[in-house]
């Protein structure tokens, strides 16, 4: 097993294979994505159809001199193994030491770390930039996937480069006819009719915007990848390189169902199967909550950027769904204007996303949704420090980006009831934008009121004194926890509040605390500048009232475990209560 | 003066009008444009080039039933004079009635507050999908510039509606050969092929896409444009009616220099100048640094999003820049992807915009600048409460939305010199990624340091006792009006500090001003949520130190007067002794 890839340290070994050789490593290199996804999960489908098209590059090319920007970099496991991480791959208790996307502080092989799709062909042409003003002559190649096209910010780099640069660039186009679920979007059509034409359609999109461009149908086939990269090898201009491959080649269940296998979970090999279960979550009740929704109300539709499982939306739900459901592929700014737009309209729509790619849509939030006021819902999923922990997929800075925005309610629900009611809420009303923050929590059931429209009233749940805790969302369990220690550790009841508004006060709520309250404490599944505490703070900062903000730091965090960073910033119950004693006489 | 255009209260006196009295309510129009734009300035280019096209609009389709969309809305002056609104054009007095945009709190004619670029063909397509939900018949067009195709939300929005949406919609693509400056990128290549072969060139990029298409070479002319928008009116598709019309058509001196009569302040019809002048500015000072520093070191190189004067530079400077310099049109998010791509190739990027555009960029400054840590440098304009007070391009919330994401290092210059070293110190650094926020008031003079390197080190100007006065960037010289009128009123001299760096905590100096201070008093140009001063007052939460901050509320803020908003807020000098005289002892 791994008798070639045993053998690759770095991409000057893969040059020195034969043809048969090179078969080999595809095969190691397939077994080595095998050994790793089975257990750990991560990218299935993107890197088992990319296997031969990188190993081609560090064949034909010469890496670090020459630069590689993957998009996204979920594909660039086979790049891995053949820059001298393949123990990553192989080696089961090396696992951690390499991320799931590409990394500078891996490897000089690694340019940036990319996690968000669609950046690959700006930053490159960044890179062609330098080297012309320094005079540079190595190559600059930049990999997407079909499914990345659609964003806006490769659609702006590649309408840039195929104009205004005027010096090597290549950049390889990988068809594999998928984005995460289905692709969407007329340059889609296009793709196909230059595949089914093998390049020669009219009307090429590519060519329209300027761009030099080739065609290969057999992006699977080394051989064939080799010449077509030695072709374009220290080309002087910027050039297109349209290659099909198949997604989640070389297994059988990827290759059919390309969607439930762009990225997997640990799984039996023989079987396919996940070597989880899952009860209910937020996300099979927010499913739950949009299909019995749709058929009540014809005027609801939901919209979701590519990430249809977001939402816990599978095909057949979507195809349920039918005209009141859309999936615009990955373009978050088209799907958040295009909402705003179906709102104006008296339509209902319901933008379903993960919190960190909500970012790539600030000022269409801000311009085309907020000024205008328009009764939009944006569903956040993966807002909690508990949830994705990769450095490019953290959902901790939603609360701080986003509920500084005027107009728009930011609301955190504490509990199943909360949360749908919230949701339900937020699709009826036709006052204000509402962005609701899907709990990073197992569901917990508790009553809830029914009605929102008091903007930024807390809700008192338990009135107390001395100490009042303002625990926010999804946190506020921990707040219930760090009640009942401080009635334990204390002696007296402290209040709790349930604030419900992530991004408003309840004043009058809160000027009464001032009666028999000295230390109030705030906590936050978020980081703290720009957040929910930092406005308590100066609400209060003429006031004797005391404020502790509990929250994460502005730091871009790394695959971390989550209970020991929480435990590292001192947020557990224990360091809480230990800082109580401190300040509470 | 005026004959027709008088006469003219809703859209159904247009549909009235003959050949003949169509043409002279075209040179009503531009009157009237002449009127307004001479007195108050605005968008001059594009209002003048349009005129024909906004009349057939009017003639053709029915407003408010048919729908609409202008993206920008810059252009739309002509169909707020078919829409009951002419006085705002005519009547010197009702000049402050119509803002620059479109507006729905002027007439149901208007259905988005618009002013950000690229957004309607995706906002008008949700107008398609809740007609749709609906059952309803009505055109909805969107009328967009050429300029405007280039930004990622169009871009998007076109992927999306070409293959997506099968019924009627109609965008009418405003070809004028030109954006707010000269159009960058292929798909302005592919404009002009087709405009050359009449619409007839191969590879279509919108028929690439799935569009229908026709294209019109006399957008100028009225009665063609009423033939062309009947022939399209009702159609059971997307259709892209492909335009071409003259960018400040009816005054000789914008037909000669459209970059320059994009935008005009007021002025003197008979020569075309302009009715104020300018002396240095920080834009002038930003203009001269550029060309001193681009002589002096070849990695250095300037990146525009379409608005090259935003940095001060003429056709001439850009041109003597040559090969360090580009404009990459309007398309924000690879502006900055693209200088995170030159940073970490060596280069020394530098990338000048206003705030409210950088605002469309969020997440790549996020996650390809901030994450990867790379040396770029963003220079923002109009970043001032005292700036653009259109309520789509405030610059109030660049501190809000950007200081709190990790790595970035954001810089609040208080003077030219200290303007111009933080500025260069960035630019040669090769540590973080700096925000730097061009002062909005005039540049006064003090010496100030050349390295800031030690990040989050706050400087103190004046020491003092019992109250500090923390003045951020350009509201430095109210707090050090402020700390004078202090010392007269209470006899003791307040200390002044300027923190230079807007989002970090320079804590050694903060702890020590405890010894002898009991309130901090902070000032900055920006909302106060999410910005400076919060986390001033969260640092001192625990502590006996008052803290009270003064900005601006979370508000979209729309054609205010600066100084009156201040006195509305509670902020000037004497307001704020008031408070203090409440406070200190």
């Amino acid at each position: 097993m791994y008798d070639i890839l045993n053998k690759i340290n770095s991409p000057a070994d893969v040059k020195k294979l034969n043809a048969q050789e090179l078969e080999i490593l595809a095969a190691d290199i397939r077994e080595a994505l095998f050994n790793r996804l089975t257990k750990i999960g991560g990218h299935f489908g993107p890197n088992f159809g990319i296997v031969e098209t990188e190993i081609a590059m560090h064949y034909v090319f010469n890496s670090p001199k020459d630069k590689f920007v993957f998009d996204v970099s979920h594909q660039s496991y086979p790049h891995k193994m053949l820059t001298g991480r393949k123990l990553g791959y192989i080696d089961d208790a090396c696992f951690k030491e390499d991320s799931g996307y590409t990394n500078p502080d891996e490897s000089e092989h690694d340019l940036f770390n990319v996690g968000h799709t669609s950046t690959s062909v700006s930053l490159a042409s960044g890179l062609v930039k330098a080297r012309d003003l320094k005079g540079g002559q190595e190559n600059v190649i930049a990999l997407i996937g079909d499914g990345s096209l659609s964003g806006g910010e490769a659609l702006e780099a590649l309408d840039f480069a195929g104009s205004d640069i005027h010096s090597n660039f290549i950049v390889i186009v990988n068809d594999n006819q998928q984005s995460i679920a289905e692709v969407h979007g007329g340059l889609y059509q296009n793709l196909k009719a230059l595949r089914e034409s093998k390049g020669t359609a009219a009307n090429n999109f590519f060519k329209a915007w300027g761009w030099d461009y080739i065609y290969e149908e057999n992006g699977n086939d080394i051989q064939t990848m080799i010449k077509v990269l030695q072709r374009v090898k220290d080309i002087d201009h910027p050039i297109i390189v349209h290659i099909n491959t198949q997604k989640g080649k070389g297994y059988k269940l990827a290759e059919e169902n390309r969607e439930a296998w762009h990225w997997c979970l640990p799984f039996e090999r023989e079987t396919g199967k996940s070597k989880f279960s899952f009860g209910e979550s937020y996300t099979s009740i927010t499913a739950d909550y949009i299909l019995n929704k749709a058929k009540q109300d014809k005027e609801f539709t939901v919209i979701t950027p590519a990430m249809p499982m977001t939402a816990g939306l599978s095909q057949e739900m979507r195809a349920q769904l039918g005209a009141q459901y859309d999936d615009v592929g990955i373009a978050e700014e088209h799907a958040v204007a295009f909402a705003s737009g179906i709102a104006k309209a008296g339509g209902k729509p319901l933008l379903v996303t993960n919190s960190t790619f909500i970012q790539r849509t600030y000022d269409q939030v801000s311009q085309d949704v907020c000024i205008n006021n328009n009764p939009v819902t944006i569903l956040l999923n993966f807002t909690s420090f508990d949830g994705l922990t990769d450095v490019t997929h953290l959902g901790i800075f939603g609360i701080s980006a986003f509920s500084n925005i005027p107009n728009l309610v930011m609301l955190a629900p504490t509990s199943k009831e909360e949360y749908l009611n919230m949701l339900d809420w937020s699709v009826n009303q036709t006052a204000h934008p509402v962005m609701v923050l899907m709990p990073g929590n197992e569901p917990t059931s508790r009553p809830a009121d029914r009605d929102y429209s008091k903007i930024n009233t807390f809700k008192m749940e338990q009135a107390g004194e001395k100490v009042a805790v303002l625990a926010l969302g999804d946190f506020y369990q921990r707040g219930e926890k760090l009640a009942a220690a401080i009635e334990k550790e204390f002696g007296f009841k402290p209040t709790l509040i349930n604030p419900r508004f992530a991004n408003g006060l309840d004043e009058a709520m809160l000027t009464d605390l001032e009666k028999n309250h000295q230390l109030i404490i705030t906590l936050e599944d978020g980081i703290l500048d720009g957040g929910f505490g930092q406005k308590i703070a100066a609400f209060y900062g003429l006031s004797a009232m005391k404020v502790k903000n509990y929250g994460l730091k502005r730091e871009f965090y790394d695959r971390y475990n989550p209970e020991e960073l929480l435990n590292k910033l001192g947020m557990t119950t224990e360091q809480i209560i230990a800082d109580v004693k401190k300040i509470v006489k």
